[in-house]
């Protein structure tokens, strides 16, 4: 068997548009590993299940209904594919919301524990955020003690978790009409965990078997992710280990260094990186390494965390989602801490391949085959200088060849939606008032999120990078998060010069500001950011009253996650368009796929689109950007004129 | 298509064994009209989903194994088999938690508000309940007005759902040693909605993956729904509506009566119920029904809300989750109300087929082609009235012919654990003394609860009927809930009489005490009466200390729901050996497996058991008991002879 895959001949270059990746992927196969790239290659992913159209919740199946027509047959519960697929699909909002309410509430309790004094090795770094978000809500904060300010915030934040009745706090910041338009929907969250617990309940069996009913508590379950569980976690990790603001900060392979004992942390939760920032640091650490023979310690971060910390502190990120595997076959990682979300089990495999210290750290996470070191918020150097001091170990008897692609890309990370306010409009005036300007006189025809994961199910990055570049090309400018934005970081994108790539409208602001048009925000929970800025430009003023009304548009590339379900989601719930690329669960010409892409935007909502093809998928959100702008009166002649679909094929013949 | 389905020839007779559902299959046929049956023998499940070795969890998949060679290959992201069939098995105790912990919520609703005078309709029965309940948890009743301990009741009873750290209330009636367990494994519910959201953010892609750790989020899960979600929810419907006593009672579809309008309440939550029974008491409309022409209103349930009422009230039941479409084709239905879970779309097709008026009620459960008549606790009235006027409607003009199978079967039902206690106690001396010295004096072998759904993949009641057969027989005296206990009921198990049918030990307690060896418990959601049967078995004391200690077992024999699972799992991780039929969703030999099957019960947990034949599985569970017995030290040469499953054996050749 192994033999047999060794024999099967790949050209990695399909497989990802990633250099390092490509060259640790050639590695790898020579050293008869195989990676998730591999697997998906051999595994045909099944065609009903990718189609949703199976469905598992009872023993009377599990139920396979004919993609190629679907209204056939129904389940043996009398269940029709618009029931099964809207059950599927509220599963992964379910799944997606829960994994950002516990990482939510984690950050709570931390931030709980930090007011109260009981955990020291963490404290509140931005005061001036604090204020500010706990303003948001309605706490008063003028003349108060800091410590008091927190502890209402506390207070009134944990009932996005627990309370069973009434409107998440962060309903506060949406726009008037956005929640005029929930409200009259039912739509508006209570707390997060009753939302995914009434999932649960309304898709099992004979419970919730309209697709309309279960898509609306789709809906109030997405958007308690987004101005819930997310939100809070954004907000909460601002305030105790600062808000970013950008700095240069280099990602790729090339910042492993082969003469330094190498930590990778890697996951979603940003104490576990916070603390190991502090660990490497430590003087003794530091001499016990050097005593080992190494340069230093060198830690770099991957996926989120990484996403986050590369934004906050500018530690080098290694490579997103599809480069976790393949990052170990440097042989140079000595170490690999992980916490919660995206962590593939063929990393316990593969770091058993190259000797790599593997550590899971989360109660919650476990893996078999890793060490398990768990990690206290109350304690949190017991286990990051454990991580420290086995890495080194691991550093002295080092087996095998290292090889370090030596590719470093630079770019300024650390934007965040406050930081968008400061740069366009100054220290004194920060406001988003230039931004809806310079949308409002077309320099900028709108403003993209590009998001999400990657997925070997399509060339890795390829996708992000060719639909960014379609995008800032035709002068929308791009924000971006976790595992996307490294991607882009990876292409070049995240530096000022990037503007030269831009259309002449959006080439003009970045220059006139120095900024690049394409913004990193950080993780994928900081999501949540999008949201916010979307509320400043509407409250702003010119672009309409609801976030149904900006010339914005979202998309998820490669999404591969159930997260990415429920960010999507919450974006379309909130009134976002929103373009998924890879597949999407749902089939075509359905009552339950037409809901989400023609009738909620009906509804007073956005809706879902889907391409495969990057430019398709960009010119998708373009043309719903340029709706948006014809509808609020601002499609001048110029942006009429602006490269087009049709243009581009007309290049092509 | 449809006559292609009309020429297949069933032989109704291998699909059930109840008389009444056989002769309808048979009706509908012939009206061209297909059920869950056969859309069961005509779709094969999916043989790799009912082994659960498929993984939707994320856009990588649908990843596929081979159940034949599991540990072949991994998923794409490298999760194993044991991963992947934990993960399922973890979002079914999810989605069965949920639906007993919405249905708890719900009740504790309606408490609160009877409480505050809020709502009107209904009011506390059981006085003396509430104080024995609110004593079981520490509440002070001595000298207390009813609405300050109902109060206080209420507030400590809602921590069940809503706490995110500590210990549920019930946790106090476990028998310490089994609580010592339980913390010693980590596996204490805090609240179920944490519970459940944890659950479905460990098994989000590349968090939990290690089964041992998966499984103990699902005990900890489960256990919130059987000492949490359930109890709650059977203890204020007691408190509410009073607890059962015996009565007698009558079930199958004879009890639809020709010439009344028949009005059937379908579904899970008495709510509805108990205002239905004062619709279809109003003089106004039974001088209504009589003026369109009937005898007057005739209200009878189905499924589990209608065993609840049938235990309290003895409103007759016309059959379990299989018999729900199939009574239908009598014509005699002029009215179905459902309220949530175990309501099959197909319904909705059948009730138009038949010109059955169909209503939905509850706002989490819509079904399309039902019209909805939304159920408020406030103004129960409201919905309950509409429907009855609606169903002297159809009454008026109803079509087609109406045969109506005439098979009633009475016996006694509306026992409690509280029942128990004083029918062999006695009204001064109410104690499980008795009980526990008829099993350690032998006459009684063990207790077994035989509970759970009806599923069209193996013939309809007979599993259930065979097993319990077999069960008492062997002197084995077997509690019921839930759809298991209504084909008992019609196989005439549940009369003083069957006590003929006992082996001779279980056949003397009967007759001394009047009682059938089969007690009927009520819904699926009064499983927790067999928890805290169990509880006081173990507090009566002889049996050890704690519920691993008993010779108790548990059976479902034909499940099918995702709250079957989380059921059978809290019973397993409270201490009980608990055999599924149908089917398992595991590979045998994988580890995952034997943690199920032998690791929990090493733990100091239960086990799971599975048997497909009703005789094998019935013999698992006496050996299980017998085990039990040995260890306990109360095997007497007596028990030691009882026909056991090597004499069937050898009698069979």
């Amino acid at each position: 068997m192994a033999e047999e895959k060794k024999a099967k001949q790949y050209n990695f270059r399909d497989f990802s548009m990633c250099e390092a990746t490509v060259q640790m992927l050639e590695k790898a196969a020579a050293d008869g590993v195989e990676t998730a790239f591999q697997r998906a290659a051999e595994m045909k992913p099944c065609p009903i299940g990718a189609d949703s159209a199976c469905c598992k919740h009872c023993f009377m199946g599990p139920c396979r209904l004919n993609p190629k027509d679907p209204y056939a047959k129904v389940g043996v519960c009398g269940a029709t594919i618009d029931t099964i697929a809207a059950r599927n699909f509220a599963r992964m909002v379910a799944s997606g919301c829960a994994a950002h309410t516990d990482h939510g509430m984690s950050m709570l309790d931390v931030f709980r524990e930090v007011v109260n004094g009981r955990i020291a090795d963490y404290k509140i770094k931005d005061e001036e955020k604090l204020r500010t978000v706990a303003e948001s809500i309605g706490i008063e904060t003028a003349g108060r003690e800091v410590k008091e300010i927190a502890l209402d915030l506390y207070h009134e934040l944990e009932r996005t978790y627990t309370q069973v009745e009434g409107e998440i706090p962060f309903v506060k910041r949406v726009p008037p009409k956005t929640v005029e338009t929930w409200r009259k929907l039912g739509i508006v969250p209570r707390g997060s965990m009753r939302e995914i617990m009434e999932i649960m309940h309304r898709t099992h069996i004979g419970v919730d078997q309209h697709y309309e009913n279960i898509v609306k508590q789709c809906s109030r379950t997405a958007l308690a992710d987004g101005w819930g569980g997310s939100m809070v976690a954004t907000e909460i990790s601002d305030i105790l280990f600062g808000t970013p603001k950008p700095l240069v900060g280099g990602v790729n392979m090339g910042f492993l260094k082969e003469d330094h004992v190498n930590v990778i942390v890697h996951g979603h939760e940003p104490n576990l990186f916070e603390s190991m920032i502090d660990s490497v640091n430590d003087p003794a650490l530091v001499e016990k390494a050097k005593e080992a023979g190494a340069a230093g310690i060198n830690l770099v971060g991957m996926c989120c965390s990484g996403a986050e910390v590369l934004s906050r502190h500018g530690v080098p990120h290694v490579g997103n989602f599809m480069s976790t595997e393949v990052v170990i076959a440097t042989g140079a990682v000595d170490a690999m801490a992980v916490d919660v979300q995206c962590i593939k089990q063929g990393l316990s495999t593969m770091a058993k391949c190259y000797g790599t210290k593997f550590f899971t750290t989360n109660p919650r996470a476990k893996i078999e085959g890793a060490e398990h070191i768990e990690f206290h918020e109350h304690t949190p150097r017991s286990c990051t200088d454990k991580v420290v001091q086995l890495a080194i170990e691991r550093y002295k008897n080092r087996p095998g060849r290292v090889v370090i692609p030596q590719r470093r890309d630079m770019g300024i990370h650390g934007f965040s939606h406050e930081y968008i306010s400061y740069m366009l409009g100054g220290t004194f005036r920060g406001s988003y008032v230039p931004l809806n300007e310079n949308i409002i006189n077309g320099r900028i025809r709108g403003l993209a999120g590009v998001v999400g994961c990657t997925n070997p199910r399509v060339r890795h990055d390829y996708v992000h990078v060719e639909v960014v570049k379609e995008l800032i090309r035709n002068n929308v400018l791009v924000v971006q998060t976790g595992c996307s934005q490294i991607a882009l970081a990876k292409a070049g994108l995240m530096k000022p010069d990037a503007a030269v790539l831009a259309g002449d409208g959006l080439a003009e602001v970045c220059e006139t500001v120095g900024m690049p048009p394409v913004l990193g925000l950080g993780s994928c929970v900081d999501n949540s950011r999008i949201l916010i800025a979307c509320a400043e430009m509407v409250r702003t003023g010119g672009l309409g009253e609801s976030i149904a009304d900006l010339p914005v548009a979202g998309a998820a590339p490669e999404w591969m996650s159930e997260k990415a379900i429920s960010i999507g989601h919450y974006f379309v719930a909130s009134g976002l368009y929103t373009v998924f690329g890879v597949g999407f669960p749902a089939i075509k010409g359905t009552k339950f796929h037409k809901l989400l892409f023609e009738g909620l935007e009906e509804l007073g909502c956005g809706k879902w689109g889907f391409a495969e093809d990057p430019i398709e998928m960009a010119h998708l959100m373009i043309s719903h950007i340029d709706k948006k702008r014809e509808a609020l009166g601002i499609m001048g002649e110029r942006e009429r004129k602006l490269f087009g679909m049709e243009d581009r094929r007309a290049m092509e013949v």
